[in-house]
């Protein structure tokens, strides 16, 4: 019904605004995330132009998601306070009108963070990512993966994006060898990217703070998926070319998102095979 | 009164002499600080020749600053124990004589790490720094920034660092385009660094930390600050010619904090414009 | 009397294929860890080949444990919640037949890790690995180093690796200038390495983790300790020969840990005085 006023994927334009808004508006975003991740997840914010803070206390984190332009909430490493700043948070970016983003790190396999991730998709998400064994878990038809490795493919963790879209009324961006982000009834999906992304730790949770970013300058849930999952793709395709294993490949990604701009983005858009 | 035996700013051979101690005493800092930084915290130290311990606990924060060098209390990422464990450092390191520093992250806009930013300030930092929102915050005389970001400038925070040094007998630095240390009747300003400095995650955290190793190995706390603040700011120099980006900058300013020795920072001492 | 069964140091043949199955067979390492080290951890364990997970709160410790094919116990950075969670993943780990590692960061001066490392030395961890005043620390023997520094040699610290191997009935690794693994009556040295492997935070606490991860991939002990030990050391070389300071050593380390083989440990195995 919608087909004419939402196009089935972003264009070149748009994805290319989204990037320089980035740069010119640099959204405080805020993060709740893992332990392992915190730096990485910080200076992948920074190189791409937003503002990181981790404010994620009981006593801060409602308060600071309410005046945040997005906020990150990732389950990596939970503990009792932290889940419990985090649903404070979610719930209070919801009431705001914050755009808000669940990676639900592991979700599947272990009870305790499933049952935290499921509490938290009650605020709505902007965008949920993960990879398919997570998405799968989240929507209660898988058994999880093994921590954070996916053990499911893309595909199959499809109709559950879609159901969890419906329920949240945002975006599902499942990631994996070809990412797939979801939005209602559309469907997008990103190619590129290097194995190199899954050989150093935090990449794809750094992945879930700039969907949050982009999230933070766009309206549109699904044109902020895919603008960050390009991005990352993007980025990560210039530090493999550089880079002399996985810890020098770690750093020129950073330095990569940074160099990558909206013209990067908008020729990438129209390059055969990067979008469908 | 005390214009002689108080120069109004450090010479090169103080700079130059406490450089050098650093390397040789290899003073040991107990750092209880921001989840985000403590591996850039920790590097730096390391890089200068300090010995780092990230001991945050509320069973072993209190003894450890009794026989610490130095301590580090950034309230960065703070919970209600690891507040607690910082007052119990804070108060063993008056009592022992510890050089203490207290960096007051986002201090002035959120409420919980205002008050306990206050709280510690009862326990006479020996040098606090930080940026001037925060400075400002922390005397309750502003609103305090967006989280880290300052929107404050140096100069408006100056009465306001004066009023803190007053009532802590210690130094305070504020970090800017150009930084301020103030002790008493005494200011010195630090001009120098680069804008990469606040494009990678940590870089003013452990620019903390390095005035506690400095306060560890001489008894001025203004020369402290200001031997810490341009050793940074050189190392960020040197770090930005060679870097491709955020993320290698951070890599070369560790490698440059070690390479930055007493004649580095004797020479930029008398350099015209560096120090005022 | 077991002279023939268990040669006197771990075999060429037996490093390399120790070496090229952790590649093949990726295992799952769970990481119960201070919060200083974990991405370098996470980082290290992932360019050697093996799946890091760092679950640490007592929701989910002792299933993971279970499921994990080593875990790795640290107690750097110790609260009670993390204590706890620790204690019931060694347990978890003993019951299963999980191997695990325990690094006994700074125990001996500080009462409050001290008691917990004693406690989770009752769960007969597969190897003890630390610095000489770490593993007197840990045996009752000594007042402990200051921090992570070790004030104690190697060979001051044989004895009480010989005694705790024969509590655990398994390996005790005693890191320093030459590394001496003990395993019930069997002894083997390490040399080699870099003195910039303790100019970056984390190196000594991701050997840790590299030997869980031998351990999962080994049934003997003390040849998954001495394979780790051979690898960081040869990692370093390699490193140190192409890093300008401890900054950039540390990335490549990690390159270097990715690219050191199973032949490159089987060559080192007989080269003369790098094995004794």
């Amino acid at each position: 019904m919608a087909a004419v006023s939402t196009p089935p994927r972003p264009s070149a334009d748009a994805l290319a605004a989204a990037r320089e808004a980035l740069r010119s508006n640099a959204p405080l975003v805020q993060c709740l995330t893992n332990s392992v991740v915190t730096t990485i997840t910080a200076n992948a914010l920074l190189a791409v132009g937003a503002a990181p803070a981790m404010v994620d206390n009981v006593h801060e984190s409602a308060a600071f998601a309410a005046i945040s332009s997005g906020v990150l909430v990732n389950v990596g490493t939970l503990d009792d306070d932290r889940a419990k700043a985090m649903l404070l948070a979610a719930e209070s970016a919801r009431r705001a009108g914050t755009p808000w983003v669940l990676d639900p790190v592991a979700v599947g396999g272990l009870e305790f963070r499933t049952r935290v991730a499921r509490e938290l998709l009650e605020h709505a998400p902007t965008v949920v990512r993960g990879n398919a064994s997570e998405v799968l878990g989240l929507a209660g038809a898988g058994a999880g993966g093994r921590g954070v490795d996916s053990t499911s493919g893309v595909d199959e963790a499809l109709e559950a994006a879609r159901e969890l879209s419906r329920r949240t009324g945002g975006a599902v961006a499942v990631s994996g060898e070809v990412d797939v982000v979801v939005s209602g009834e559309r469907t997008t999906r990103v190619s590129g990217g290097t194995p190199l992304l899954t050989r150093t730790t935090g990449a794809g949770c750094a992945l879930g703070a700039l969907v949050a970013a982009y999230a933070a300058v766009s309206d549109d849930p699904l044109l902020a998926a895919v603008a960050a999952h390009l991005h990352v793709a993007l980025a990560g395709e210039r530090a493999a070319a550089v880079a002399a294993g996985p810890g020098s490949f770690a750093i020129a990604w950073i330095d990569a998102l940074d160099a990558v701009d909206g013209a990067a983005l908008a020729a990438a858009a129209v390059t055969p095979g990067r979008l469908a």
